[in-house]
This record gives C-alpha cells, sequence and structure tokens, in this order.
C-alpha cells in the first residue's frame, strides 16, 4: 500500500495550482461570464493560456496532444483544476468534453478521431453529450429512450427532443443517443451545424460555470451517414458506461477541488473576523465546521484516489464509481453548505466566490446519476453479490 | 388546548389562497424583476392588487388602516402569502418593512407615525434597518456596533459604513442603529435623501425576492434632530429585540409558504414523472423524502403557531422564537432541498420555481442570527434556568 | 388555537410529577428487575404506589375505575410517568397493556370487559398482544399472518408461532390474532394458562423496562369458544388499527419523558463538570447539543399535542399518528444519543439512569412500524390526497 | 499509488478470517461471559486457540514472540480480528493491552519488559491504564489529573482515584499516570497486588467485551520504587499521546470489523425475509440504509489505511489519528445502528449478534477523545496550519 505521488506528479501538481492561482483566477470576475457560462472569447483566452502552460488537456493521449494522463494522475490534476470554476475549461477537461474525448479516444474509428477529437483536444472545438430528454423520455432512466434513428439507405434519420445538453449552444459538434427499431440504442456523431438541428433555446440554469450553459435541442430527420455512427449499431447502453465511470469521476475531482476553494475562502474568514470576543474560528461552533470539512474533504479524495487507482488496474469500476460519485457529491456539498455558513452574509453574496460555488454545484448531487439511482444501484449490487458468495460452495455465515 | 382556527380566519386565509393563486402568482415570470427583487413598477402593482383585494398590510394596526392582525393570525395569512415570492410584496409584509412596520408602532412618536408610517402601510413608502456592518463592525454580534452618533447642539451626526441592508435601494426612510458616546446604542430615523447618505452600491446576492435588494450604505456626519430619534436615547438595543422576536418568526411563516410551494412542485412532478417502470413518487427513495417533508412542514408549522401564540398571551418569547429561527430556518431548507432533489435537472433550472426558492432561501439559515447564534443563546437560557432551579428551596434531582 | 393546559390539567401534572420524584424514582435501583423487566413483586408494588396516589389506570373510563383521560391529558400525563422507566408501570400505563385496555374498552362485550378488564384496570392483571411472528409471518407486514384460526363447532381452534410478545411472561390473558379459513383476520381473547399455549422462551432483549419481557409463544390447537372472539369475527386487521393509532401515540407520550429526564440528567451534568478551563455547557460544543435536545423535546411535544387533540376531535389520525411516531421515536433518540455523548462515559455505564433509557429505547424506532413502514405509508397517502386534490373541479396547479 | 495488499498480507488476512470463523465465533454464546467480558478461563481458552494458529499479539516485535506488523498490516489483520467480538481477545490485542504493549515496546526499559511484558505478549498477563478520574480529576481534559505522586526517598508514594479503568479486574499490572509536585504527569508501572491498591468496583458498563470490565480503582500511597517510572520523570503526557495516537486507530480497526459483521448479518437477513411482497433487500428503504453501510465501511477503511500508511512512514500523524477515530466512530456506529434497524426486532434482541454489537461499540465515540475534543482539536490545528501558510512569504490568498 502506498499514498505517495511520485515526484514528477507532484511536481505537475504544484505547476497546475500555480497556473491556476496567476493565470485563471485573476480573470474570474472577467465580465464576459453569463449564467450560460464564460463566453467563447473568454474561453479561447483561458485555452491560449492553458496551452501556453503546456497543460492543456492533459487526459489525452500523447498521440493527439496530450498528456495520457492515468485515472490517479487525473484525480491529483483536475482537483488542482478545479480549484477555479474557470479551470477546466483552462485545461480543456470541462463537462461534458472531458468525458467525451475519452469515449472518442476509445471507440472512434481513426477518420472519427481525425475529424472532431483532434481539434477539440487542441482546444479549438466543444462537443455535446445529447442522451437526456424531457418526460416521457430518458432521464434517471436511460432505458426510457425516446428519440428514434430510423434506417434510410446508408444513412440513418433522427428525430427527437433532448434538453439538459450541456454545452450545446457553440458546440461544434454532439455524440446523439438514440434508439433503434429493434429497441437497442446507438451513438451518433454529427456536426451541429446539420440540417434538421435547433437549438430550442437556452435554459436558465443555477450553474454557471459550463461553457455553453444547457441547451434545448431538436433533432428532425437529421440525416447521418452510417459512417458517422460511434462504435458498433446497438451498443449505445453500453458506451454510455464507458463514458460514465470514469466521467462521474472526474465530476468529484473538479469539484473537490471547488469544494477545497470554500474551505480555504471560510476558513481565512474565521480566522480574521470578530464576534463575541475572539475570532470566529476559536468559537467551537465554527470550528467545528472546519473540521467537519476537513473530514469530509479527505474522504472525497480518498474515494476518488481509490477508484482512481481501481481503474488504473484495468478494472470497469462500476460499483466504485457509483459509490465514489454518491460520498463526494454529498460530502463536496457539505463543505460548501457549511462554508457559506460561517461565511453569513458573504457566503450568500458575491463578496466571495463561494456564492458561485454554492449554485454551481447542487446539480452535482442530480447529474450522471442522483444519488438515489446510485444507491439503488449499489444495493442491488451488494444482494448480487452476497447471493454468489452464499451458492459458493465454501459458504459460511 | 386548541388546534382549530376560527371560522374567520379560515375566511381570510383561503382569501389570501385565492389572492395568491390567481394574482400573484400569474406575475412571477414578469419581466419586471432582477436579482435585486421586484422593481418599483411590479412592486406598485402588487401592492395595488393586494389593496384591491383588501389585504394590504393586515399585519398593521385598524388604526393606521391595517387588519391588526394578532400573532396567530399572522402565522395563518403570512404562510400563505409566502407561497409565492411575490406574495409578501403584495401585502406588503415583506422584510424588513414588516419588522419595522411593527417596531415604528411600538415605539415610535404619533408625529413621527404620521410622517413615515402611514406611507409606508399604504404601500407608497419602503423602509429600510441599517444596523449590519463590515468586519470589524456589527455583525452577529450586535455589541460590535461601530456606527457612531455624536451629538452636535440638539442634533446627532451619524457617520459609519452598512451593508446587506435589505430594500436600501429605493427606500424612502431609514432605521439607523448608531453607537452611543457612552457606548450605548440608540435607533435613529432619516429619509434617504438626506445629504451624507450614499448608496456605495447594491451587493449581488443569491436571493432576488426583496424589492430593493441589499445595499452597502455610507453616512457621513449625517445630521438628524433629536425629535427623529426613534424611542429613547440609549435603548438602540433593547428596541433591537423588540423588532427581532417577531420579524424572525415572521420570516419563518413566509418560508413556511416557499417551503410548501417547493414541496408541491415536487409531489406533482413525482406523481407524473415515470422512471423506472412506475411513478418516481411510488419509489420507496422518493416517497420517502416527500414524507419527509411532510414531517419537515408539520414541525415548522407547529413551532411558528406554539410560539405566536406565546407572544399572544404577552410573553416576549425570545427563547422560543430564536427556536422557531433555528427549528423552521432548518426544516424549511430541507424540504427545498430535497424538492430540488426530487426534480432532478427540473429542481435546479428555471423550468420550476422551486430553483429560485432554493437560492432565494438560503440565507434564511443566516440571517436574524445565524442557526449557530441562536444555538448558543438557548444553552445559555438552558443553564440559567436549571440554575435557577437548582437554587429553588424545593429542588430535587 | 390555545396551547394552555386547564388549571385541573396542570393540578394532576404536578401531582404525577411529585409522585414520579418521591414514590418512584427511589425505586429505580430496586434489586427486583431483570432485563425482563421489574418482577412480579415490584410490579405489585409500584401499582400499590399508583393506587394509593389515586392515579392508577387514568386512562381507563370512569365507569371501570379510571379518569377518563381525554387523549390531550393522557399526553400530559404519560410524560410526566414517562420520566421514570417505572413509572408507566406504576400508573398502570405501560405497553401492551394500555393499548389493550384501550381497544377492549372499545370493542369488548361487557362479559369480557367484566372478566378481563377490570380485574386489569384494578391493576392486578396484565395482559399481552400476540400478532408478531417469525419469518415468514406477519412482522412489519401485517399481511402475512400465519397463525390460524379454524372452526371447530362452537369453538376456534389456534395454532401458531408468535414472538416478540410484550409481557408473556406473567400475563393473564392475550388477545391473539389470527388467520381465518377466508384469510380476513380474527382477534381472540384467551386466558393464558389455556391448554396449548406455551411460553417457548423469554428474548434477550436490549430493554429492560416491561414487565414480562419480550416472549415467544406457541399456540397449539388451542380451543377458544366463540364467546372469546374480540369484537366481530373477520375485522382483526380493522381492531389492530383501533389500537395502534392512539398506542403509538402513548409510546410517544411515554417515551419523551424518558427523553427529558436523559436531558435534564445531561443538563445537569454538563452545568457542573469542568473540562478546558470552563464547566462542560459552557463549551459550544455542549451548548449546542443541549439546545438541539431542548428543540427536538419540543418538537416531540408539539406533534403528540397536536394528534392527541386530532384524535379527541374524533379524527381517526392515522395518517397523523404514523407522522407524530416518526417525528418523536426520531426526535426522542437523537436526544438520548446527545445526552449520552454529553455524559461520556456516565452515559454508558450505569452511574446515570441514561443508560438504561438509551438501550431501553432503542426499539422504539422499530416497534409498532418502523420508521421506514411509516414513510411510506405517508407517502401513499400523500400522493393519494394529491391525486384527488388534482382531481376536484377547482383544482389548479 | 497502490492500494493492493501483498500477498503475504493476503495471505495472513485469510488465515485469520478462516481462524475467527472457525475457531472464534463458535464461542460466541459460550456461557463464561458476563456483563464484565469475557472470564478468564474463557480468555485462556481464545488465547489457547490464537497461540495454536500462530496468530497470537501480531503486533509486537518478533524479538518478544509477535509477528511486528506494520500499521498497514494491523489495520488488514484487526479489521478481520474484529468480527467477532472475541476475536481481539483471541488474538491478544484488545484494549487497552494492545496499546500498552506498543507503549511498553517503545518507552519501557529492558528490565520493565522482561518483567512485564513478555508475560503479556504471551498471552499470560493482562494489563490496564489508569489515567481516567472522576469529576473534578482527569477526563477528555487530561491535564486535570488529580492523582498525585510524591517523592519519598528512592520510591514516589501515588494516591488518588481512577475510574473507567478498562481490565482492571484480574489485570496483572497497571501503568498509572500521576501528577508530579512540580504539575508535570508521569507514568509508573506497578503490580496489580501491592499495597494500597483496592479495586473499589467494577462499574456496570452498556458494553461487554473487554476482559476485566471497567473498574474503579483506589490508589492510597502506592510505594512505587523509581526503577518501575515508565520512561523519563515528567513526560507522562508525552507518551499518553505516543500511546494514544496508534491505540486510537487500532479501535478503528476492530471495530470496522465489527461493523462489517452488523452490515453482514443484516444485509443477509433483508436477502431472505420478506415483507409487503418482496424482500425485504428490494425495498429501496432498506437497499439505501445497506448503500449507505458500504459507503461507510469503505470511507473507515480508506480513512484507517491512509493513517496507518502515514505512521508508517514515520510521521506523528496526531491529526490524522484524530481526524479517523471522528470518521470511524461516527461511520461505523451508523452501519451498527442501520444494521439494527433493517433487522427490526431481532436487531434489538440476542437473535442476532446485532445487539451486542450496538451496546457494545457506543462507547467508542466517547473514549479515547470524544468526538467533541477531536473536532476542536482539528480545528485548532487547522487554524494554526493556515496561520503559518499565511506569513510564509510565498502565500497568496
Amino acid at each position: 500500500m502506498d499514498f505517495s505521488l511520485s515526484p514528477e506528479l507532484i511536481a505537475l501538481r504544484d505547476r497546475v495550482r500555480q497556473f491556476i492561482a496567476e493565470q485563471v483566477i485573476p480573470l474570474e470576475n472577467d465580465e464576459r461570464q453569463s449564467h450560460h457560462g464564460p463566453s467563447e472569447a473568454l474561453r479561447r483566452e483561458l485555452v491560449a493560456r492553458g496551452k501556453a502552460a503546456g497543460l492543456l488537456t492533459p487526459h489525452a493521449s500523447r498521440e493527439l496532444g496530450g498528456m495520457g494522463l492515468t485515472h490517479v494522475e487525473k484525480a491529483v490534476v483536475f482537483e488542482e483544476a478545479g480549484y477555479s470554476w474557470l479551470g477546466p475549461t483552462a485545461l480543456n477537461i470541462h463537462a461534458p468534453d472531458e468525458g467525451n474525448i475519452h469515449l472518442m479516444e476509445e471507440v472512434a474509428t481513426p477518420a472519427q478521431k481525425e475529424r472532431w477529437l483532434r481539434p477539440q483536444v487542441a482546444g479549438e472545438w466543444r462537443s455535446c453529450f445529447a442522451m437526456t430528454e424531457p418526460s416521457p423520455g430518458a432521464g434517471a432512466d436511460p432505458s426510457m429512450l425516446a428519440t428514434t434513428a430510423v434506417r434510410d439507405g446508408d444513412d440513418y434519420l433522427i428525430s427527437g427532443d433532448k434538453w439538459f445538453i450541456t454545452g450545446a449552444e457553440g458546440a461544434h459538434y454532439a455524440i446523439v443517443m438514440a434508439r433503434m427499431e429493434d429497441g437497442s440504442a446507438t451513438m451518433f456523431l454529427t456536426d451541429m451545424d446539420r440540417e434538421g438541428i435547433t437549438l430550442v433555446r437556452n435554459m436558465d440554469a443555477m450553474d454557471a460555470c459550463f461553457a455553453g450553459g444547457h441547451g434545448v435541442l431538436r433533432f428532425d430527420d437529421v440525416r447521418i451517414p452510417a459512417a458517422d455512427v460511434l462504435g458498433e449499431i446497438g451498443k449505445g447502453f453500453r458506451y454510455a458506461q464507458v463514458r460514465l465511470a470514469p466521467a462521474r469521476l472526474t465530476h468529484c475531482m473538479r469539484w473537490l477541488g471547488q469544494a477545497r476553494r470554500a474551505h480555504d475562502t471560510a476558513l481565512n474568514y474565521a480566522r480574521q473576523r470578530h464576534a463575541f470576543g475572539k475570532p470566529l474560528a476559536e468559537h467551537e461552533g465554527v470550528g467545528f465546521m472546519l473540521a467537519d470539512n476537513d473530514m469530509d474533504l479527505t474522504t472525497a479524495r480518498l474515494h476518488i484516489w481509490h477508484t482512481a487507482w481501481l481503474l488504473d488496474q484495468g478494472e470497469k469500476g462500476n460499483f466504485e464509481s457509483s459509490r465514489a460519485k454518491v460520498v463526494c457529491s454529498e460530502a463536496e456539498w457539505r463543505v460548501v453548505d457549511r462554508s457559506v455558513q460561517i461565511l453569513g452574509g458573504q457566503g450568500v453574496t458575491g463578496e466571495t466566490p463561494v456564492m458561485r460555488i454554492f449554485t454551481d454545484m447542487r446539480a452535482f448531487r442530480i447529474y450522471d446519476g442522483p444519488s438515489e439511482v446510485h444507491r439503488w444501484s449499489m444495493a442491488r449490487k451488494l444482494v448480487h453479490m452476497a447471493d454468489k458468495a452464499a451458492a459458493a460452495p465454501e459458504a459460511g455465515a
């Protein structure tokens, strides 16, 4: 067992930390942001800085221009990047692109990679992942997928409505999940300017950290040639899993950085602001919250590292990434909520970055599977494993 | 013991409920709102509707044109009004005016009432309450009051900085808390257009329900004649208590309405949205949250009713209103947080009113004393009461 | 609305309080107790004291020798009695007899009352309620009832296994729930010395406050004449509800007394024990727990009073008594757990009564329906009510 | 980073697991147990089995006959041993002996080791650690130490009262903490049969897993020669830290085994017991609790492993062992409490081992520093570290 980081990883972590502090945080109050996230101009400036620092798209393979980070290395780097809400954009590791890049590397053909992935890894293009649908379509339960793909000659015609599509506005291409005539699902690649694709509106969301916001899309007989199918026909649900287990975990990593930022802000305030005769931090009521923050941050980090290590060993880690997602999303949220409470009025106004973190992070307990769905899937797996153990010949009580 | 409402109160409750449903909720998406609350034009339209419905400023005395509601009656009416975030504005019972009206009725001279209170009760003017200060001034600990009042002939010169002053922008008058040369505190009344008063800026707050937002004010040798002292010199802290005990409770009442709205929204969604083969509400994970919501709503309502009844009996109720404030702010918050979770994506976007309620309500656990300050003051009182009981001659174990 | 107690009720409350302090608490360390509760000898001494004080079986009707207390009056009296774990025995209001007495008053024939109820109300006899069964019989789900009643001439033959039967050892009579041949359920009355009834063993339970402990019973072709059917054939499940709604609530009342005792013990300790330079109670970490205790005790009491009042109005109160059961069992448990924590080593040893209260009370979150079953039943009811409201002609959003 | 266990450690873990299952769990219902723990006869039988299996005192150095386990190895082995409440006794790794052995190895002279430590490592003798005192002496705050040591020629005379002294009855020797005339503290070694040492009584404790229970001791001018001072005069508080940091962590390890046992018991029950038409485990309300158990167990294990690894690197780990103690004691307790809830009646009776685990484990949140003291010490350290960071030349915001 070994919890140490290699000297190279420590050096990389420190470089990212310095980059965020010096190049990214100073842009946090830049006006080129709206409640639909940083504008394309701001994004390009951030990406340029990330590139200049040699830190762009570090999770992509070296062939494509990344650093080919392992999951454990990502855990360390993404936490640092997440210390600023603009950090993931600057390193080109924000959702949904980070997960899309991973999926494309795993599944796309060389031609598809050349066409869509290379400019994305270079930070020139963004993408979106079009899976979630309005009721009664696919939400927490992906099996309710309603968007259809119908064979038409060598092409497919895609029709349906999607929403909560992060980054849709301004994305260059989309990965679209659709239901085949036999009930299976397939992923399709398409440029966003294809005929039949409409950005109906950009939703009014609580968070403001994702470039492009969250869009409502309509697909109206969008014609997609067979060459643009991502992977194999009918394997959409399987690929969704390929994408999701690590994608869930990278959310945990980035938000851990945000939670740490909130905690640091609250800790600094509590050391300096006095009330009832002493600094806030010397009141047990506040001190206990700071201690709880430290516990929750460490708990989240340990689950992330453990699960990342499992993925690096080649395990699928579906159970463990579900577990990490619930643990981290809830622990990190508690940290931010406590930080707001410690900061008082400064926690609920723009006087500190913590208000932004609070409103940005609430959705994390919901997307990529709400806590309830993960708890349920964990329960079934626990029962299944116990059933198997009980059926084994050597099973005891 | 009797938990029933009088027929008159039931009739009034139903009138308010209908008014909110028919006259107020339809305006919730009105564009005359910003993150600094409803605009003055929207406020005037809401007040006009409240007046037409005969429901304006119902907590004010009949002499001033109100209904002279008891605390218990307020509990019922304010909960209904709070069902919409515009409701308190429409009934002229929003913070800080509601508490200011109460304080003015208790303490102001007839001339002061005629000058400032009467137009406020009529819904024409708004006011603000200028107590909170930036560090190292008065925050959760009011004894750190730094704004000074210096006698100058028959006048007082007020100087100091205030922030988080709800409703400051657009307020007609302010109640200003300042420290006297002997260390005591006094409340002063002043029109907001007096020389020396500057609205430095309006803060960027998470909530958006208070007309006028939350301002930063500078008082720079503001000259206030002795006739504009509110009540007696040196009694500022005492009056703050007169204002606070009921003001805390009316927050609990209005937010209970918002929490109920969030729960109703989530319940309706959970009945209709299907996942994994049945409506969400038939999943225990969701059903348990709905049950917990009902428990928390009832707990909050019972504490409100109980404390309101005590105030109606003439008790000061400082301990009980502290207790109700902590219980309600935390229970109502849990309801809203669970409702967001049940609604999933619709809880973190403008698709439902619940996102607004979530961001509007977070500060409630902080203002009028954060939970931690109330817990601490309760603890001291519990010890004090136990000390007294132990000292009594008949004290047993 | 009125939260006041009548002068008569206050006087009764004070009498009970004094009786518990002077006549019951001094017996708490009496050696005639085991982990199966107080012995019959101790029970008789307690009952004699209760009788001498004129406080025996106060919930029974005046006809039978009780005081005919309303539900609200019971709320006040039972809380006081519950201040000592021997108090409910002394007043003859312990479970399951208290609920059995209520059920018998509602349903039994005059002859049955004369035979079984009168001596029970007089404190001479105890009874038990034989419903719960080992797997795969009736547990949290009563519909799984496996004990059978087969018609044989004018009699019924009862066969089956029961466990967790509180008070079985030493009980004079039992109310037995059995399944009829048509699938319905019926309640039967039987003396415990009838042929075919075996006390298989007394279970080793965490609690030690119920006279007779918790027994395992076997019914083996027990012959019961038709005259001993309780109420009507086939109405067993309905009567179980008649018994349960108020019985649940009286548990809440008695345990509220125990929780208050734990809190008082912890508060006294925290006032006197010093650590780190001041009394424990002056540490915020401890003071906050004391404040939380006060909040939870008040929350429990308000729910009890509210539900008791509803029952006094003639409402069935199934929903509300479920809600009160969950709220109270969880709030009262938190109080006791915090009190243990404040007391430190003295909370986990016999140095104070709190260890006993802790081990006695844990089962309360389980019996009369675990929290999970009540939450589920509340959820269904909430959905049902919302469905009805939505179907009503005037229904709005 | 590496979360893998070496093949040797896996083999050792499996041997311990098999030993516990085959040699220890069958003795759990042995009658030679009381609420003061296993009798000496039962302890000797367990130790004999542990010795025969080659697993006795594995944490002791090889010189003394142990295995010289690292902290990480202890983490794995102690969790397995803790799966049965008799396991730690069988492996001679129970508290307080485990911590005493560690302290003696670090501090005792060769002669002291020969005299006291060698027979203890061999499982022949037990010891106790006499630090805690009744009010107003040393409790959670060790600085209140009241027992005195007065120099008398070459000897010291020890006088004072101690309580909650685990294992006192039947212990062969004690480590006694006493205050010197200059206010510092010193640890003394003494056989328990020395003149002046009285076991006043054995306390009535909630737990029943520690051989010898928890005693009240009186030291009355006990004469201890200078040769029996443990380590140096005046270093008692420092040695208490040497003992405590790892001792806290071994509690976390052993109780993790008990918590896992409770979870396994609940999981098996939930798979088999049906209610409302399906196995309990298929109810979300139960399944969520099982998932939460898995999260809490994993969280505890990760904190233990991480802190053990730090100690293995030679770090003091005071902050981290405080953190692990709070996290583990609370997470493991939640697991046991949920397991009780899932088991229903079987969780609060001797039908399963979980009732025993519940009553045995409650004190863990209190001893070796209650959660509140650790949170407070963590808070001070967090502030101290932030102060240092802020004072550093390169410190940013």
